[in-house]
């Protein structure tokens, strides 16, 4: 964010944090008006509906992503690589970040029904899975990567990241996500034993099901890629390399 | 089913049904009735809520997965693995077991706020992981498998698979479900020639997400786990072994 913020990215970060507050079928105009201390009749003014609204966020945040996924562009193939995979990783008290993904994946629900919404996730996909394809051209070209199935081996880690999300942020209670329905303000769960805590005693994979998916990626997918002699990526470099200019994904 | 269905059968499917055509939002206890051909009150005589009826359904369809694994627990580990990677495979016109799962994708995002559903989402994760943790280590022990960390495995093939089943569904339109929406609010693209048919148009994998990611699954991730000198199981006869028994899933 820059020391100014245009209207519009106020706006958008309203949307954002009235989403991890409400979910996508409850969130309102008012409450993204009452998150970036905008009139609702401003909000209006710019988004006819709120599914206009939320489709103009789903292009920013895809926008966003294509900028952060650039400025990693000249990022030798291997590390970009797994600056990738570490992308998706939470750690079990990301509890607005998860908060932030149930309402994407409640969006996502309504791809089937919606066609401005599918056109966003379908570029989406696009982004990610010519990420991963781009990624490793480029680590074919210089000799990092083994001559493979660049399409295929996209469609496989994209799918993997993305599922072990979704598993993630679906199977971990979240008393935040449920305090944060009545104000806006998350916080209660924190002094309860019983909130996120609780993944080991469900028998959720431990570390976070996106960490230990992320490393199984990084060795069964991503090393039996490289060429020879090519040192296996960090994912530890990786999740600070995506994390260190941007906090909220 | 057997010939003489029991009533909590017909309201299950009902259930199913219900929810394939109205997705988990808006389906209300009269859609059920509706599809079940019994009265609301008697739905309600068996279920307080809508949240029980679901919560019931969920529980119901778990039960059902566990006795197809369990129909299949001395097929050999090889053969059983591809089984289960196969039984995530969906055509591209599966437009009923598509809907069927947008519902459960809904149903599945309000785990964070409902323990009782989420209680039911970490039963079927346990179930899932814990069938290709069972698969590897009867494997092993028979040495098909080579040695290798079983809980990692299972976290991974269940995070791919999944994850390319989320895509898959939200990523296609489906004019199928926008018909079966019957309230019609949704109903502009449904004679639009961009239905689930765009895959190929819209940069979607060819064969279908879930196909490709179920055959580099096999691949990439199964293969390297074979002992030396045992065939490749085929995702052919995999998909075939689970479907043989239940066409709905």
């Amino acid at each position: 964010m820059s020391d100014q913020p245009s209207a519009a990215d106020e706006i958008m970060d309203g949307v954002y944090r009235a989403l991890r507050a409400h979910g996508y079928a409850d969130v309102t105009m008012q409450d993204i008006a009452d998150e970036c201390s905008k009139s609702k009749s401003l909000l209006h003014y710019h988004y006819d509906t709120k599914e206009d609204l939320l489709v103009a966020f789903l292009d920013y945040v895809i926008t966003d992503s294509e900028a952060r996924i650039r400025a990693h562009a000249d990022d030798p193939p291997a590390e970009r690589l797994a600056g990738f995979v570490g992308w998706f990783v939470f750690e079990a008290d990301a509890a607005d970040r998860e908060a932030f993904h149930i309402a994407l994946l409640e969006l996502r629900t309504q791809g089937p029904f919606n066609e401005r919404i599918r056109e966003q996730l379908v570029r989406s996909d696009r982004l990610l899975r010519g990420t991963v394809a781009d990624i490793l051209e480029s680590g074919i070209e210089t000799g990092v990567f083994r001559e493979v199935d660049v399409d295929e081996t996209a469609a496989l880690v994209v799918a993997t990241l993305d599922g072990a999300r979704t598993r993630q942020i679906t199977l971990t209670g979240s008393a935040d996500g449920v305090d944060a329905d009545s104000d806006g303000d998350a916080g209660t769960d924190a002094d309860t034993p019983t909130g996120k805590g609780d993944a080991a005693a469900d028998g959720l994979p431990e570390p976070t099901y996106t960490r230990r998916v992320a490393e199984a990626t990084l060795q069964r997918i991503v090393e039996p890629l490289l060429a020879a002699g090519v040192e296996p990526p960090s994912l530890e470099e990786g999740i600070a390399a995506m994390t260190r200019d941007d906090e909220t994904e």
